[in-house]
């Protein structure tokens, strides 16, 4: 039986076929089935940026998930908007699934003064310096208000260079605050992803593993990765760590990354993944092609080009427009360059995702 | 007969109906039929800020002409680019009519240090402070290099406030510069608009307005308008004006204006308009309904507001999205914000247009 229920009602992890570590499956949730391995846009602020929800959900992009940021949509709009809408799916008009994280990262990385204690975390916002505390339970309140499909327990991800003390400090706090999100009270139906911390030393991740293992989760996700060690590094845990984390619950990378990363990740037993990169990327210049290195488009070889960005491509932006359209566009700073550029950026990360996802399920051993 | 051809082959003007001084018609060119009055989206840079190519073409705005700045243009990306790709239509790929102006009004309103003689105009680019010369035959020549269906002669429009010296010499070169701007070569297939100014004495227009219809020109506009002088001045101009303009050739106001200065223009006898006010006042946060005054869309009493923009708008916009949704994403400065707004705006100004075109044809008398 390859069909895993999980323990959050109407979730369940479908493993259809493996190659090596490599999985396809299907993560069925009440919102409707996830194909894995996937590829998550990021919806920061209740939007992915420059996109609406219909070009999303058409194909070639075909998003069956998308992130919505808790930092972020916790300052603003704020609870009281997202209280009076009914939550983030409906205030972003997108009605399949939707995974928040916690709201840690972002404190650590985008928040001022933050200052962290064992019960949870104060800072001041990065967009009026106001004060404001996270914990466990008032990540897990902010994500049940949000009505995510799937939350992310509230966890410490030090910096990639961060010393032996600091790193055992945020892994036993990572632990005590992944029980209490884990007890805290979530939305109904909500499920919950337990985070895996310990940096790049492999029996620190596994010694957490097992912690966070031993718990309750719908899934696990290999967090404090690609935050600044090598990659050699990143690839050597997730080679090493991401084929023994659970094998009947999804897997999710966080924050991760090229499209060789998730072409490593998925070889590793990584069934999720989201990053800025495609749509941060498409933002200021650079866009993915099949063949060859990334275009940057502000290049003036491209200044008189009337092909596409990537001629393999079957995006609205490819099928209409040259590069010296695109240039145009981006030099003069118009709106139109970001939406037609992440439009193409999103679709060569989902098409490269399914294309690895078909070669799994054609090559690979039925589970 | 009510199908006048103009002197350009392959353009005529059809007359429909009339109501008072106000006219439905069809302006019949090579790329399309143009259902008049009409409003042109202006398309300063070779896009019209926010909006693809399809959502223009399709209902409910369904733009059957967009304007494009030749100041703009020609500045970025360059004669060199546009020869290079073949013209505007391909280099922005719309299939449809583009009416060009003569850079004329930018060059005095934009351009750093401009220095005006009876030849024509030496400026410095706004974008990097580069010399530059516009004359009646340069501007005809970058607009044949940008391949319109319609261009404008180049003209000198003085401001609102510009004493009679100004008003008389401003007048004597226009007449001289039209006379050589039909002169000098065009595209192939390509009309030419003439431009009627004269300020807000009556006297001084009609007889401006004399000396350019004496001319063979496809069409004629009313340039000089909306530029400073009071609201009051522009309507008795365009009620004592527009009506005496030949009535076998399409009528063009210029660069204006609100849903009412478009009802004022058409009952005078107008039948084209362009502005940039539905697209530049969306990204500003101005939203028009059909019943009652302008949203602000930043207002706190639109913090916790469901409802779309307008209940009565058609629009991808009204019908998904909230003025709650909205007015996050215009504080957090997403650029959907500013492709959701652009959408509405520009549906709203065609809607309002074609209203007033039906009523004409329901009402009025057949021509």
């Amino acid at each position: 039986m390859s069909l895993h229920p999980l323990p959050t009602p109407g979730f369940s992890f479908e493993l259809l076929a493996t190659l090596g570590h490599a999985r396809a499956g299907i993560l069925h949730t009440p919102r409707g089935d996830i194909e894995t391995p996937v590829f998550m846009p990021v919806g920061t602020a209740g939007t992915v940026k420059a996109m609406t929800g219909d070009e999303l959900r058409a194909l070639p992009i075909d998003a069956k998930i998308i992130l919505g940021n808790t930092y972020h949509l916790y300052l603003r709009p704020g609870l009281e908007v997202m209280g009076a809408v009914g939550g983030l799916h409906k205030f972003a008009a997108w009605d399949r699934p939707i995974l928040t994280d916690s709201g840690g990262f972002q404190v650590f990385s985008l928040a001022k003064l933050n200052d962290i204690d064992d019960d949870g975390v104060t800072f001041r916002s990065h967009i009026d310096g106001s004060k404001h505390r996270l914990t466990p339970e008032v990540s897990m309140a902010i994500q049940a208000a949000l009505g995510s499909d799937i939350a992310m327990v509230f966890d410490q991800c030090p910096p990639g260079d961060a010393d032996d003390a600091t790193h055992e400090l945020a892994l036993a706090r990572t632990t005590a605050w992944a029980k209490r999100s884990l007890a805290a009270p979530h939305a109904p139906g909500q499920a919950v992803f337990g985070i895996v911390q310990g940096g790049i030393d492999t029996a620190r991740r596994l010694r957490h593993m097992a912690e966070i293992t031993a718990l309750d989760f719908d899934g696990h996700a290999l967090g404090g990765l690609a935050v600044g060690e090598d990659i050699a590094d990143t690839y050597r845990i997730l080679d090493e760590v991401a084929h023994l984390l659970p094998a009947n619950r999804p897997r999710y990378l966080m924050g991760v990354g090229t499209p060789t990363d998730l072409e490593k990740g998925i070889a590793a037993g990584i069934d999720m993944f989201d990053c800025v990169m495609p749509t941060r990327n498409a933002r200021n210049g650079y866009l993915f092609v099949q063949s060859g290195p990334r275009v940057n488009i502000p290049n003036a070889a491209n200044r008189l080009d009337l092909g596409p960005i990537d001629p393999e491509c079957p995006c609205a932006t490819c099928r209409t427009h040259s590069r010296a359209y695109l240039r145009h566009l981006y030099l003069a700073k118009e709106i139109l360059y970001a939406r037609l550029a992440t439009l193409h950026n999103l679709t060569f990360y989902a098409r490269h995702v399914r294309a690895i996802r078909d070669r799994i399920l054609a090559d690979g051993d039925r589970a």
